[in-house]
């Protein structure tokens, strides 16, 4: 934290050549969010210039050298890139690939040194960024290796109360029945249960379970894993004190009230969770990594090459992906305060319990 | 259609132990509805008037012998049940199986012999409804086999201009990928396209076709069945005039802008295309059977055990399947009406069209 208890946001600059900059400098025209945090950017303040001018943008920032500079108050950017970086909207370039490589790697470096608070990426390009030092399909399977110390994380699309997570994740249609274990459901749901205790502050989370098949399996005409592979899953999850329900018919799901019954919602595979969370959520939603030692949110869009350059790119998703990056780790803060100081039982004449032990009563013996 | 040119539309009572009876009194309370259609339902006065009274719905019908005596103005219902039928709400009993059955044969008899212009299904039970002259997995199949004449049917799922149809339908995941064959999504993809000319209007349909896998496949790295199945598809579809697009990744697809862009959209599998639907539009859903020579809607809901005799299930979604009938209905018939009576090219003097054929510039001359 800096001199003004306020939260450091480190910020990766993503791909130069997408929305990425677009959406950092619009979320911080707004001179409030500089009451909530001191955002620290991993980018360069030349780049920021180019979209900053060909945007018609008015967000000021500063450059510096290194996050330990970071002031409160203003936009700090920390040059990452030597030389210059040549800025080719829309287009798919390995120097816009190595300038998201190179913020990240610097990111990390700073998070372990604690030189900020709480990580949000803007989004990159899966395809470009790979090289030597990069070969993940995505931000969370590059963060899990350089900042798990050995920790499985899990994503979690995010807005307000609705969280999904996913039992798999990037695989084709025909891999997932394979790997719909019950050992990998049980080790999803619970780093879901447990960042939903300490990051979003629940005593004790509900999970729905989503089914495989459609209609849940209808009682196995439609599939036998429910019965053989999710439910003594769920089993075991409950007889270990992880409140988990269903499995539920993914069809019907999203659409029904029993949605707000739950504190996540644990589908199978990525189209199951992703398709009904986009459709309902597109704008505001936010990619959060749990089960990591630093809170990284991102938001839910990606590069959108098709709207960069043209001023129109919504920064709703990286301002709530902002919101929350700061309120996940004010509630990290609160968890770890009130394991270092666990409430002592208080001796029954400071109660004001007058019913459990009234005073008059004593007096009178 | 009857005397006052209305349209009768023939109704299933559906599972009696359900909210079927409820939907159905309540969509008919209001008068206005008569305005539109003459209600013809295939059920019993007497299990009518048990959900009228338990209700407290103030809903009339009159009991009549066969749809042939339908009057306009009114709820006829068309008594299919001899001797007594027990109501038990909320369970699966043989014998609410048996009423639903008994009122699909009949109405599928008085279809065959145009007693009624379109079909609307209250829900039933897939399991108590099964025995020897039933062994379908749902209305669709059964109705594909009934009237379908040799016709393939398609279920879309609709509301407003927002229309979802499935390649492949009751498969467990495990089944999918066997499953998607080029053959099979032209066969979906010419009854959708047929269906958006004939039953919708639409002069030259657009479809969306979406990918099997995460990320549309991610150019083969998940999934090959887009390269090697699904665009090849595509391409015959659109070289025989049938405008298909993609495919696309499913789960952004459906938050997406592009969706304004299509007419309907054809998804490979059950969730993948009923997840995201039911998300936005569970209360006002319309489940209709394209492909037959009978116009056929559902509400998208099932029997809803769990609010039977509660009195809290919302008419809407039966509302809007009675809504989609009559358009449906009125549609076909301006299409019928369209082709036996093409439009004649105009002779050129008869034209408004001055700038093409400026009269001024004829008479100088």
């Amino acid at each position: 934290m800096d001199n003004n208890h306020k939260i450091r946001i480190g910020i990766t600059q993503g791909d130069t050549n997408g929305v990425g900059y677009e959406v950092i400098l619009k979320a911080f025209e707004d001179p409030a969010m500089f009451d909530l945090c001191t955002p620290i950017v991993y980018g360069s303040a030349k780049v920021a210039s180019y979209h900053r001018k060909s945007l018609n943008l008015n967000t000021n920032f500063t450059a510096i050298g290194s996050a330990s500079e970071a002031a409160p108050g203003r936009l700090n950017i920390v040059n990452v890139l030597e030389g210059e970086t040549k800025v080719e909207l829309s287009k798919p370039t390995a120097e816009a690939g190595m300038a998201a490589y190179k913020a990240l790697e610097w990111a990390v470096k700073d998070a372990k040194e604690g030189l900020f608070d709480a990580l949000v990426t803007a989004p990159i390009n899966k395809n470009t960024i790979q090289n030597e030092g990069f070969h993940f399909s995505g931000h969370t399977e590059y963060l899990e290796e350089r900042l798990g110390e050995g920790q499985k994380s899990l994503m979690i699309l995010m807005k307000g109360d609705l969280r999904v997570a996913l039992v798999t994740n990037h695989l084709s249609i025909a891999q997932i029945p394979a790997a719909i274990t019950k050992e990998r459901i049980k080790e999803k749901a619970e780093i879901l249960n447990r960042s939903l205790k300490q990051d979003f502050g629940k005593g004790r989370p509900r999970i729905a379970v989503l089914a495989l098949n459609p209609h849940a399996g209808d009682n196995g005409l439609l599939g036998t894993e429910e019965q053989e592979i999710i439910r003594p899953a769920i089993d075991e999850l409950n007889a270990g004190g992880i409140y988990c329900f269903g499995p539920y018919a993914a069809d019907g799901f999203f659409g029904s009230e029993r949605i707000a019954q739950f504190d996540a919602i644990l589908a199978m595979y990525h189209d199951q969770g992703l398709a009904p969370f986009k459709a309902l959520c597109m704008e505001e939603g936010v990619n959060y990594t749990a089960g990591l030692p630093v809170v990284r949110t991102s938001p839910a869009h990606g590069t959108a090459y098709d709207i960069a350059g043209k001023g129109i790119a919504s920064p709703e998703s990286f301002r709530q992906a902002l919101y929350s990056a700061i309120d996940i780790f004010r509630t990290r803060q609160a968890d770890e305060y009130a394991r270092r100081n666990p409430v002592r039982k208080q001796p029954a004449h400071s109660r004001e319990d007058n019913e459990r032990a009234p005073k008059n009563t004593e007096e009178k013996e």
